[in-house]
């Protein structure tokens, strides 16, 4: 069992890779994940529906038949801290692997949409691609800890 | 006028710290805005009631008479990005200073709480009070560029 998030571009802030790169290493501890970044298919020359196509089917190439994809959309359920943990407990207690997935620029392809599990929302407010990655890893992290009750979380 | 923040201790991690003043200089090409580090009283020796205490003292000597004190606390309203915008704007048309506070370790005092003319949620979720940071200078950031319609946020 394995969590993945998949995000579109690089990260492109050597600080931010730190700061991801440490949750990383942290939530490891508890459990195999890692992050896996795909080509942002951004250009002047392709529409915003193409685009999310193209990166659509390269979030697809990632996945395994069996996989639980979630999307980190604002339009998703959105959780405490605590809440969180619950869902990624019970997720993870069927064995199989979770994806995670951040879109691009422009969201997510609608063949992306019907393929997924669930949608969270981290927070109403848009944050950039970017943040979000640490966001999310610095949360993952914060959930594990909940689950097996390590002293990170103040309620 | 001018907007603060007030954060409870120093920030930790420079990679963050690079990150942030980024957002900084970014959000004074729009407003005059800057980050106060006041001291955690955090300590095995008092109690939380006494930590929240004197760091609330703390914030309170930073304040003017007719400072607008907004607290980040998870019971706030939430806000999306567009909304915080004109919630913003709407603010800062009043040409007072608006003072934006997170809080330390264990909370607000109670003083905090009634001294206070607003509670913003950033998020159900509980992030660390260093990473919340960062979140905020981005949004307050993206807020501004949402007011001058500027090129940054997609909704």
């Amino acid at each position: 069992m394995e969590i993945k998030l998949i995000v579109v571009g690089k990260t492109k802030r050597t600080e931010l890779s730190k700061l991801i790169d440490e949750y990383i290493k942290r939530i490891n501890f508890y459990c195999r994940f890692k992050i896996i970044e795909i080509n942002s298919a951004k250009s002047k020359k392709i529409s915003e529906e193409e685009i999310k196509k193209v990166e659509g089917d390269n979030i697809l190439k990632n996945l395994n038949k069996n996989d639980i994809l979630i999307l980190l959309d604002e339009r998703g359920k959105s959780y405490g801290s605590r809440k969180f943990s619950e869902f990624i407990s019970s997720k993870t207690q069927t064995n199989k692997n979770l994806i995670f997935v951040i879109g691009g620029a422009f969201g997510f392809s609608n063949s992306i949409y019907e393929k997924s599990n669930d949608l969270v929302s981290l927070s109403s407010m848009t944050f950039s691609h970017q943040i979000i990655r640490l966001f999310f890893t610095e949360q993952l992290y914060r959930a594990f800890t909940i689950i097996n009750n390590h002293p990170y979380h103040n309620d």
